[in-house]
């Protein structure tokens, strides 16, 4: 059998290496666009930080290890251009500019995502960057090592602007931050935002939300970014206004699309075409909370779904239950953690939601060391079932947002997840864990 | 309506107050037999280690604010001795000598559990301690201020051991742990307890397992623990080898009693006389993975029984479903935590298990930082359920245990828990989650 993989990342390679592993007589091949495959994406703004890690730590595995220990054959820089379903066919070009046509008998479609161009004057200027691909983590270190870079203006707030705003002011750049919508982290409650806010702005970084950009320019000494209301001068851009799914060649070839178009997959990873399966960050996935389809590309995701391809090459009947929407990331010295549907989600995907925030502790009483923690709760008022958490806090808050992740996978009503028997020990928390007495102040609402 | 309560700590307090502040009208009437109420017992050993601290300092609230602003009756001081179900009456007697007696309509036994206290000689030496009750706390702190403690012997390694070595070691005494049967934490895999011996043995504990005592002595400078095969001399001794519940009382008032000899009650924690409850350290639970009882004393489930005692007592119709047996300690730099049934007690509820010990990170590849996180989790063959998991590292351990404990009360499958969307960033863990590891490894032995 022939298994072809498009994408040489996280599914793309997790899918492989399984295959493989299970079935050595499967003939895999792995059409990369990039001379990079296997790397830890979201570990770039950390390495970047770094002045004595190299950017090529972030491989996982190299290349050849994929070709000559398993048996993968790895075709980098290898673009694939064209899928012909009907015909079983995947053409494209290669870095020698040599035309290729090979034919698949299942084929997984792991083209991951691409940073958001915005459409705005100077985004090809030397300085504006964008970071996704490995190459572009190694682009923007480069950047910063070979030029004098004192500030810089990052567009965009999400989990990537955030971690790279951070990263940059490890590295002794002063940060600002600008995006056209008002509000820092407007999908959680103000109570919670203002204590991102607060973080970032304690820590040096100008935050300049609802402020519609004009223009990148180039300036004596420089970059501008040209507000409406206001001139931001930098060293360097980076744009993260988010990123879309590379689902264009996919829906050429006829492939349904989903949500922000992604490319449709049933639970087994199967597209709308019997042959083709499509996983990571281009591929849509069910919603653990609403049942719906959704598009949330994050790692575990892109690595389990390469693995559930895999199984499913090898007959072996795999169906993925769904996500969460489970992620954290770090703003400072702060810890910023969601899973599920925040109350505008719940209520567009259906429930009639009730919430809570509350401020908590991160150990016991008197205990030192003690932060707050800022919990907001979502629950459907009807079912009373739990829909959503989302915490923040200076410590505390990565791990316990998996119990209120495993509580949305289990279905759980608040009522039912109250009654938790969580681990209690004074330098760990409060007897009752902020998440239980979040749940107790949201059963008062439902 | 006359609510009595006999023992003033986490279960009888919350009680107390949840009662009051939902119907001021009944009248709540609380026994104690020591002067002390509503204090973090498990603060003690921090408490202890810091001597700038006061131990007064973990009274969370005082007798005063429960008298004077939440209407308590509260009778520090009174000792309860006698419990007449037919009668509905309590007798005692107070510290000045006096006996007393009261009648109630509902009673709430909740009088905790006392520590251990083997039948060797020289138990009652100055300088041999037990610690349980903030008075003894008080004695241990104040004796190690004013004595010159060089060294110190503790008998016992459970949970109070070890968070004592810890307290006593960072007062600069050199400590010493003993105990009969062989084994460090024997309830955990070798591949786990060894990393905790590698810790204790790294901070300059000593550690004498299979060692039986045969009697504490006092010498020329200090006390002698004498062991059948070696003497160990300290200024100190401490005594933790665990905790029996405050049973007998209610024993010799006809109530029944449950595993351990903890007073057995209900869901709703209703004793088998219709009038009594109990709860706290001296009272059983209901186990979430076997659906039997157990006794498993841990303050949050002390504290969740006061309110749902009160919610009954105001006629609300609670049930508790249940406990996991949630645990994690602190051994200097190390996290230990735990949930559910280890393989033996697996067997002994009936189960077949299965199990892996795995060895996972704290954080992503090549992140600075990163630490060996060793995980042993427990599945039942037959229907292939998560039965337990126990966590040893350090950091990342105490609120990772709680996206097991969740899956244990939604009676997940490990196939399921294996599925669950956990957070993942580099600074926080690996892509895959060491429980989620785990769980994969567990599901090729099932």
């Amino acid at each position: 059998m022939k298994f072809m993989i498009i994408g040489g990342d996280a599914a793309g390679m997790s899918a492989a290496s399984r295959v493989k592993r299970n079935n050595p007589d499967i003939d895999v091949t792995v059409l990369e666009k990039t001379g990079d495959v296997s790397y830890s994406a979201c570990g770039m703004p950390y390495n970047i930080a770094d002045p004595d890690r190299s950017i090529e730590d972030l491989v996982v595995r190299p290349a050849k290890v994929f070709r000559e220990k398993q048996g993968i054959n790895l075709l980098t820089g290898h673009l694939a251009e064209h899928i012909d379903p009907s015909g079983g066919r995947v053409t494209g070009s290669n870095s020698d500019g040599q035309s290729f046509q090979f034919s698949y008998d299942k084929l997984l479609v792991a083209t991951g995502a691409s940073p958001i161009k915005p459409d705005i004057e100077g985004m090809d200027l030397e300085g504006v960057m964008v970071l996704k691909s490995l190459e572009q983590g190694r682009r923007i270190k480069s950047y910063i090592e070979t030029h004098r870079v004192n500030s810089a203006v990052i567009i965009g707030m999400g989990y990537i602007g955030m971690e790279m705003c951070e990263a940059l002011c490890a590295r002794g750049i002063k940060v600002d931050m600008v995006k056209p919508r008002s509000g820092i982290l407007p999908w959680m409650a103000k109570e919670l935002s203002q204590v991102v806010q607060g973080e970032l702005e304690k820590c040096g970084v100008g935050l300049h939300d609802g402020c519609a950009i004009e223009k990148i320019k180039a300036a004596e000494n420089g970059l501008q970014v040209v507000c409406r209301d206001r001139t931001l001068s930098a060293d360097m851009v980076l744009v993260a206004v988010g990123i879309r799914p590379n689902s264009e060649m996919a829906a050429v070839a006829g492939l349904e699309l989903g949500p922000q178009d992604a490319i449709a997959v049933d639970r087994g990873l199967r597209t709308s075409d019997p042959h083709i399966f499509a996983a990571g960050d281009c591929a849509d996935a069910y919603h653990v909370v609403s049942e719906k389809r959704t598009w949330i590309p994050l790692a575990l995701r892109a690595n389990r779904a390469g693995w559930a391809v895999a199984d499913n090459v090898l007959d072996r009947g795999v169906e993925l239950p769904g996500i969460a929407g489970t992620a954290v990331f770090k703003a400072f010295d702060l810890e910023v953690a969601r899973t599920g549907f925040n109350p505008a989600e719940a209520r567009e995907a259906g429930f009639d939601p009730a919430e809570v925030c509350i401020k908590s502790r991160s150990r016991a009483h008197a205990h030192p060391g003690n932060n707050i923690i800022h919990v907001q709760m979502v629950a459907d008022k009807k079912s009373g079932k739990l829909l959503g958490t989302i915490m923040v806090g200076h410590g505390g808050v990565a791990h316990r947002i998996n119990a209120a992740a495993v509580a949305l996978h289990a279905g759980m009503s608040v009522a039912q997840f109250s009654q938790s028997d969580l681990a209690y020990a004074p330098p760990f928390g409060p007897v009752w864990d902020p998440l239980l007495t979040t749940a107790n102040q949201l059963l008062k609402k439902i």
